[in-house]
């Protein structure tokens, strides 16, 4: 059983351009907004996914000014002025510093849940379910929650989070590893030994803790920024505000809160640090590229020998495995195997699944010569 | 010097639809009248090659109703009667037969030249120039010539020549080879052999004779035919003629000019037959896949690393040796190599230099499912 808390707050972060999903994903079209699985986009999928555990009106949204138009358009229920543009993106620290601060003048007992806005959790119900008992953890005091994914293959692309011992409460069962360290991204050799320990997991980026425990982290470990938060809160609601934001928020330090504050904090030891784990089980995907949506789809759908193919038709003469996105076309394969094609009013990108992560590279090409139509 | 001949005229024969070359071409848009070489089409640059050598009313277009149209556009200096659409295709024996036929009614003299409409020539000066000497030896009298491509790789999907010896005539030279023998489609390895030795050449599909030769040569070698092409022909210019095409011709044999009189006729010796191969160094390619145009594309052009790329702008990054044709999209290629992506509105190929002899089994699935606005 899922219940709402009352004082639960889910901050989604939607600043990111996912410019590996180019040409679909643009600057006012960033991969968040996109519905890259199901009908639905991706933030509207987050948000939906979370809605059992929370109030609407308790959902926050740290965003930009490019994507905050198509936000407020595609989540109506959540309250306009808790969609908010940064002035300029300064990673993951001051986004949820803010929110903490802003939420800690509003309800003293609040739990903050961070969320990235453009992941795929395939089991919304165990998600809840594993959400609530951290949301049970985190608001008894001082604890920090990470959500750890169980790792299913040796990925050098995340961070890891080594877990210590079991934890268990009066109740029994705790359900939560102690985390002993936050790993950087691991070469093979590493990660594969990882995947075998069986006290490794994936770093998924959410997190749950009370809003006065995260405000006191950030005090501790990012005093300067944490000043330049509680400044900017302050001024909600009143007409210095917007002001108060775009002068000081780029003042704060560009960090994310797992380097200010996570890592610094695991570092006074597994029973010191009060960070614990969720290992975690729901079918997560966080879709950092072309490839991995085509894996994501060719495991849900199983599609035909050519591969997922988005198109008005489709036939494959000697070809496997393929990821095509070209709506409205009919689309022919002969004899090509692994790729990935992607095509858009405007632009055709042509990769394979192994070169998919260099797509972003696109994009900085297109930057630097001022293609602004194509970005 | 090329020197216009009175009684020249030239054949184009334009009825194929060139489905190696879908998604660009369709049934009402075939290859050749595609402009895959420059700004005009295959067709049109069939026809302004030949300008110099005949009369505009010595052009003779045997077509099908599906491209008739578009030639009319395409060649409004030929007359609209002489660009004739077969009711039904029956190869090139009955094609270039009823041209002979029809043109021994105007012209006792008359030299016939075969030509297909979707070849590319390099040197057109060159080409007129061969061309120039096999219309005189053809006016000659029983000569047959035909235009013999020196091979410049161990092809297999063309017929070759097997040249005897030299000819020289009273001015000395003659300045062609006397055919020994038409060979079918070889494997790898003859064709090798081929390639070396040097007297093997390419069978271009070009042919020049008197009318009245192949006249005479129809009515030995496929007597039933020669007699239907005689009615249809003695009824043009009067009412009945439409008619008695569209009943007439459908009964014609579906035989090359090749298989039914140019082997048999060789088949009685190099001396007997009267078969004369003119050794052609004119930049001759036939385009006959998606791969050769790029080929044809690479060797013209010396395009950037990426490959020949017809689009509004692109990037390639560690891309080698890629077709596309995306005209007005912004292509990007990461990390590919040797594919061709062709897109048009309604459809996208994707195959590889490799595979894309394949491309036509797309067309005869799409025939078989009916897919009549992709075909």
């Amino acid at each position: 059983m899922v219940n709402r808390n009352a004082h639960f707050y889910p901050i989604i972060l939607a600043g990111g351009r996912g410019t590996r999903f180019w040409p679909l994903s643009r600057k006012r079209r960033a991969k968040q907004l996109l519905a890259l699985d199901g009908k639905q986009t991706m933030i509207q999928q987050t948000a939906q996914r979370l809605a059992p555990l929370a109030l609407p009106t308790h959902f926050w949204i740290i965003t930009n000014e490019d994507s905050r138009p198509a936000i407020l358009r595609q989540l109506r229920k959540i309250p306009a002025k808790q969609i908010m543009a940064e002035p300029i993106g300064r990673n993951t620290a001051p986004a949820i510093g803010l929110a903490a601060f802003l939420l800690l003048r509003r309800d003293p007992n609040a739990v903050l849940g961070m969320f990235p806005s453009d992941h795929v959790i395939g089991d919304a119900a165990q998600y809840r379910a594993t959400l609530s008992r951290g949301i049970e953890i985190a608001s008894a005091g001082e604890n920090i929650v990470v959500l750890g994914i169980r790792p299913t293959r040796p990925e050098i692309g995340y961070g890891y989070i080594e877990a210590g011992s079991h934890e268990t409460d009066a109740a029994g069962e705790h359900g939560s590893l102690r985390v002993r360290r936050f790993t950087e991204k691991p070469d093979l050799a590493a990660a594969a030994k990882f995947v075998e320990s069986g006290n490794y997991f994936w770093n998924s980026g959410m997190f749950l803790w009370r809003a006065d425990t995260l405000a006191d982290a950030l005090r501790e470990y990012l005093p300067k920024t944490a000043r330049l938060l509680e400044r900017i809160a302050s001024t909600y609601g009143t007409g210095k505000f917007a002001d108060t934001f775009r002068k000081l928020y780029p003042k704060c330090e560009n960090i994310s809160i797992d380097y200010a504050v996570l890592e610094p904090r695991s570092a006074q030891g597994e029973r010191q640090s009060h960070i614990f784990c969720l290992p975690s089980d729901f079918g997560w995907n966080d879709l950092g590229s072309w490839a991995a949506l085509h894996e994501h789809r060719v495991a849900k759908a199983k599609p035909a020998n050519g591969g997922p193919v988005s198109a008005s038709g489709s036939v494959d003469l000697n070809a496997k495995n393929n990821f095509v996105y070209a709506p409205g076309k009919f689309v022919a394969l002969v004899g090509v195997s692994n790729l990935i094609v992607v095509e858009t009013e405007d632009a055709l990108l042509v990769t394979t699944l192994d070169q998919s992560q260099e797509v972003g590279k696109v994009v900085t090409y297109l930057d630097e010569k001022k293609l602004h139509k194509l970005v």
